[in-house]
Formats: structure tokens, C-alpha cells, sequence
């Protein structure tokens, strides 16, 4: 049943930034100002760490120019935060949404943002305050569930499938193996990104190892072994998240970050270790080894951006806020393809409970048996997303 | 005296890949099809080590439409090699040469491969053979003698800069110090380049650290808190190659490359253990430290290219080859800017013997008295060659 609320909505963005995330703030402050029932537009700073200490700022009077940077800007323009409320810390933030007459709250964020927008839509429903809050996806880990994909992640695999195909050509210069670390610690979505490099038989990711299989250590020896016998080189892709039969990451610099999982980005410590047990392969040969780790530069990287990422994640944040000021319904925004040649798709809303904590991982289609490679359902599903690749020039 | 040689020419690339080395070898292909002295050309496999084994590639039927999609393709096509050969082998190059009617020889590389162009030219002149030999400039490292600049630079410290400017929008929306290591053993252009990122005071990097300098750790840990006190976070930029007031690297893997030199490249060993010297300035604090190393993928990224390097690129290898054909004198192509603003430049000839071998590293008056970050001088001069970056929108 559809009912208008009347009050000043907030906005704030969460979790690890993506390359497209202002797209989604811009995408809902543009919508926001088309409604006369949301009397104001607050941003809020750090997201829920910023709401609690009322750290607002005003997003009625930018112009429309100045926005319109901010959406081609990566990372959060509002500032984010890695904080998974508990129900003191949720309850705070709805004090402060009625000390402001807020009616409206959206929040730009994965599973746990999702998870934190239905515990105050909870409370408000509790406490009979009119109230109405969207969650507009974001996640370079396209690890959301109901969607058929996750705003950020296609510009984050654009970068990877250039890096690799840029990579792969100077292995082909200089061979070698060469060990790329992704991101990801449960979907290997990002580093499945990888094969879109291949325009060849021989172009590498010649191996891509994802964390929805076991990681085998003899296996991975075995495998490289292979390739390096069938191409005189091997450039490997590996998800940071990957681990051995019993669930253990197989390395890492041994800090936790501020959830308390072990800190996988912003670390050598994996690519090295790779590096180590691919020279161990092969024993008494001299073989050029080398591993890199993507870290952070593959979410924030300006000007490698898929314009459909981009429409999209605009595209959600305007959603979010019609579907709110026309009904006044909580929920998440999700998409749906609706054909991939022409790539099309349309925006829903589903439950924030059926968004919200659980996340999802890769298919099993869209692995290989050998669970070292990726299948061609995974790039019949990517490709249309990430966009047109440059064509590799060869003698 | 202009002598005009009639025979072959022979082409090769030669040290680490960038992303418009093959602007070079297509300009140098194209130049020299318009040159009847110059009965055919061939593209050695891998360079000196493809010369030595015969191992060619005729380059005078590729069409034009083919050699512009390699041209725009980063690393090398004909495939590099990294091999500073002695006299044994210039020797057998020599013969290869005399085998197969080679007057003309073009190789494309650093300081190393200008070395290897001298030996080979003089060892033709002691023989009276008519030959002709010329160094056509690239390494990202920007460390080649009398040239302004080398191409390859520019492209890999385009990448370097937008690199920076995402990573900075990233560690502004969550805060924390982070630690970029960016390639260059023994010079800081490439470093020095993360500046370029930086558009309003409170943007990032905000400590560079080069290897022109001596790299003290108690320095840069009180830079880094005094930072943390000013801004609240902390960017730094820092150059694979730093050491400490003895010559000798802060951390490497401990592996040599096939020159014999401390392999810096490739490994995680240096940003790991700077974030654990960062951790270490903040005792019983908690504090979010990230480090990454940026490794290949700055030198041979698709799409991330300056367009006066790709141009330039092109011009040192037509440059060349024009040379060669209508004055038979060897020497290395180097680039003299004519004007900063707008940007002007021309090619000229300069002695192999300037150019081999040794390297240059940054002015003085590009480094600041603190020796953690670049001048007003720097900037002056790298800005132009990196071109336009995108605007960053703040709310």
C-alpha cells in the first residue's frame, strides 16, 4: 500500500569504496530533489559512525555541476566506514533519526550495510515511526545475493581484465611465471575477471584459482608445471581469499582488520608465498618468478570505469529513492538482466532480509572441473558488464 | 659526412616493456618502408638473444591497420630480453649481421641496450664493415643521459598518478596510512610522479621518499605522525629502490635478477615491512596500515597512456630510422623540449657513448630540503609530459 511520508531523508555510503559508489549518492540525490515530501538531504559522514555523532552535511544546494563530478569520482565522496552495528549502536542512530525528523535513510553498502538498514527499519516499525529505508547495493565482490549483479563490481573487473591482458603481453615479452593476487575472500567473481584478458589460445591468465574451491598446493604445482611445458610461460590468477582444505587462508601477514577477519588486501604476504611455492616446482631450474598483489588500486582507479557500471550504479541510487517516496516501503534495489546481447536490464526491489548478512559466491557452472580456470557461462555472464576491451595488437 | 648504406635493417627491443615501446617499432617499420637504401626489415625475436639465434621476423608485409593495433598494444611485440652481452656475443651478433646483408640496426632500450649499440658499431667500424647503428630511447624509469625525458616514462607515471589520485579518494572515505611502492631502483621520476595527484593541501601522497636520498627509518617514522597529527590519514609514495645511509636496500625477497642485481620487483617484501616500521611509530595505538606494491602493471597497462608519450614514442623510432637512411652515422635519438607550455619538443641525435651505460637520477632542485616529498620544479616539468588528469569531485 502506498504511502507518502513527509521529512528530510539521510544518505550515507559504507564498506570498501568502489569506482562507481558517488554514482549511486548522485543517482539519489538528483531523484530526492524531484520530491517535495523529502523536505531535506542529509549526507552523512562515515556513514553510521557519522549519524551517531550527528555529522551531517547538507545535500539540497550543490550544484548540479558539481555533482556530476563527484558521481565520475571513485571512492566514497561522503567518506565510509567498516562498521557492522550492534543493537545499542542501531538504536542510537534512530534516536538521532527522530531527534532530525528523518523519514527516509538509504545506505549504499553490501550485506552488512543491507543487514544494519533492516535492523533500524526493525525498530522504527516497532516503535510506529513512519519510516522507510532502501539499501542501494555496492560491492566490487558482486557477492550480493538476489541481484544478477552488484554496482562496482564491473569497473573493478574491468581493471582486472586489463591488468592481466597488460601483463600477459609483457610476460610475453619477458616470459616468466607470474602470480597476480586479486581481491576477494569468498566470491571469486573479481578474479574470474581475469579470463576476459584471453583474445588468444595462448594468452594468459593461463590458471585462475578462486576461493569457492579448495586451494591444493601439489595440484597448483602441478598445474604450473603444465602450462609452463604447453606455452613457455604462466600468468596465474589467484583470489586473495583462497584456502586449504580445512578453511585456512593459505597466507597472510597475520592481521585482523577492524571485523576481526584476517586481513587479506593491503599485504604481499600471499603473492610471495606463491612465489615461493611455484620456484619450489621447479627444483634445480632456473625459473623467473614474480607476484604481484592488486590491492587497493583495483576499487578506486579514476578513468577505468564500465559505463554500464556507471548508468547502473546512477541507476540504483535514482531507484532507491523513487521506490521510497512513492511508496514508502523499505527494501534493497537489485537487478535483474534482462538480455545480454543487447545487454539490457531493469531495477526491483527485494526484502532487505533477503539481502541482508548472507552473501553469495561463484555458480558451479562457472567453474571449471579442474577448478583452476573459468567456463564460458562465466564469460557469456561478465563480459556484457565489464564492457569493450581494447584489441591486442600482435606481429 | 651522409653516406648512404644499402642493405637490411634489423630491429629489436630490448629491457623491461612500456606501454608505447611499440609506438617506436612501428614508427621505425613505417619509416623505413619509405627508404629504397633499406632492402628489407627484420624484427629480432627477444633482441640480442633472437639476433644470435636468427631468429627474425620479416616486417616489410604487415599491413598498416595491423602495425597501428600493435603500435597502440603495451610490452613489447617482437618479445624483450634482458641481457647486457659481452664482446663473445656482440661478436656473433656481428657475424648474424654480416650473414644476412644487415646495415642498419635499431635497438630499442635503455642505457644497457645504447651499450650494446655502441659495442656493435664499433666493432663494425675496426672491421670496415659500412654499417649503421642507432639506440632508439625508451624506460620507464626516465633515467636515460641527455635526453629531457624517455619515452615510456610518461605513461607509466600517468598510471602512477591516477593511481594515486583513486588510492587517496580511498583512504579519505576510510582513513588510515598507506604505504605505495612504485618501480625505480636508482631513480625517483616515477615516484616523484604520485605528486601529480594531488589537487587541494590535504590530498595525498603526502610523503614521496625517493632513492636519491638516503631513507632513514626514524625519520620517516616521525614524518609519518606528524602527517597522521595534520591530516588525520597518510598517503606515502616510495621507490622500490630506497636505501639506507650505507647503500643497501631497506628489504628485498632476497632473490637477484638475470643481471645479477637485488630483485626489487615483484615481490611484496618492501611495502610489508615498511607497514610493519609504520605500525611499530604507533605503540599501543591502534592504527589501519596498508601497504601495496604497485609492480608490473604500471608499465605495460592498456589504456592508460599519455598521448604525447605514445606520440613521442612514435617519433624517436621514425626519428631513427630517417637518420640512419639519409646520413649512414650511428648515435641514440634523444628528445629536447622546446617549450613547457604549450608543450613543444624535438629529436636529435646525441653519441651513443653519451648514452650508454651510465644513468642519471633526479635534479636537486626537483626533491625537497626535508627530502620527503618534490619541488614546485618537478611538477613544472613532469606535468606536461603526464597530461590532462581527470577533476576530482568533493562534496
Amino acid at each position: 500500500m502506498a504511502k507518502q511520508l513527509i521529512g528530510k531523508m539521510v544518505i550515507g555510503q559504507s564498506g570498501g569504496p568502489t569506482a562507481v559508489i558517488n554514482q549511486s549518492l548522485v543517482g539519489a540525490i538528483l531523484a530526492a530533489r524531484k520530491h517535495a515530501c523529502i523536505t531535506g538531504i542529509l549526507g552523512a559522514h562515515h556513514g553510521i559512525a557519522g549519524i551517531m555523532k550527528e555529522d551531517f552535511i547538507d545535500l539540497t544546494t550543490q550544484s548540479v555541476e558539481q555533482l556530476e563530478l563527484v558521481a565520475a569520482t571513485p571512492a566514497a565522496a561522503l567518506g565510509s566506514v567498516r562498521l557492522k552495528p550492534g543493537r545499542a549502536e542501531c538504536e542510537k542512530v534512530f534516536e538521532v533519526f527522530k531527534k532530525h525528523d528523518v523519514r527516509y535513510f538509504f545506505y549504499v553498502g553490501g550485506n552488512d550495510s543491507a543487514e544494519t538498514a533492516h535492523i533500524i527499519a526493525e525498530m522504527a516499525k516497532e516503535a510506529n515511526y513512519d519510516f522507510c529505508t532502501v539499501h542501494i547495493p555496492k560491492t566490487i565482490d558482486n557477492d550480493l545475493k538476489v541481484t544478477d549483479h552488484c554496482p562496482g563490481f564491473a569497473s573493478a573487473a574491468r581493471f582486472v581484465a586489463l591488468a592481466f591482458m597488460g601483463d600477459d603481453r609483457d610476460n610475453n615479452a619477458l616470459p616468466g611465471i607470474k602470480v597476480n593476487v586479486v581481491m576477494g575472500r569468498s566470491a571469486g567473481f573479481l578474479t574470474a575477471a581475469a579470463a576476459l584478458a584471453r583474445q588468444s589460445e595462448t594468452d594468459g591468465p593461463h590458471l585462475i584459482y578462486l576461493p569457492e574451491r579448495v586451494f591444493n598446493v601439489a595440484s597448483f604445482q602441478q598445474d604450473v608445471r603444465d602450462a609452463v611445458a604447453k606455452y613457455g610461460r604462466c600468468v596465474i590468477a589467484v583470489s586473495e581469499g583462497i584456502t586449504d582444505k580445512d578453511g585456512n587462508p593459505i597466507s597472510t601477514s597475520g592481521e585482523r582488520d577492524s571485523h576481526g577477519n584476517i586481513q587479506l588486501s593491503g599485504s604481499g604476504a600471499l603473492g610471495d608465498t606463491l612465489a615461493a611455492l611455484v620456484k619450489a616446482a621447479f627444483p634445480g631450474e632456473k625459473v623467473r618468478v614474480r607476484a604481484d598483489t592488486f590491492g587497493y588500486l583495483q576499487r578506486s582507479f579514476p578513468t577505468i570505469i564500465s559505463p554500464i557500471d556507471a548508468k547502473e550504479a546512477r541507476q540504483v541510487g535514482d531507484f532507491a529513492v523513487n521506490h521510497a517516496a512513492t511508496t514508502g516501503a523499505p527494501g534493497s534495489v537489485s537487478i535483474r538482466r534482462l538480455s545480454s546481447v543487447p545487454y539490457q536490464s531493469e531495477c526491483f526491489i527485494t526484502p532487505l532480509s533477503s539481502v541482508a548478512r548472507e552473501a553469495t559466491e561463484m555458480k558451479d557452472e562457472y567453474i571449471n572441473a579442474a577448478g583452476n580456470d573459468v567456463t564460458q557461462a562465466w564469460l557469456d555472464y561478465v563480459a556484457p558488464l565489464v564492457g569493450e576491451l581494447p584489441k591486442i595488437g600482435r606481429l
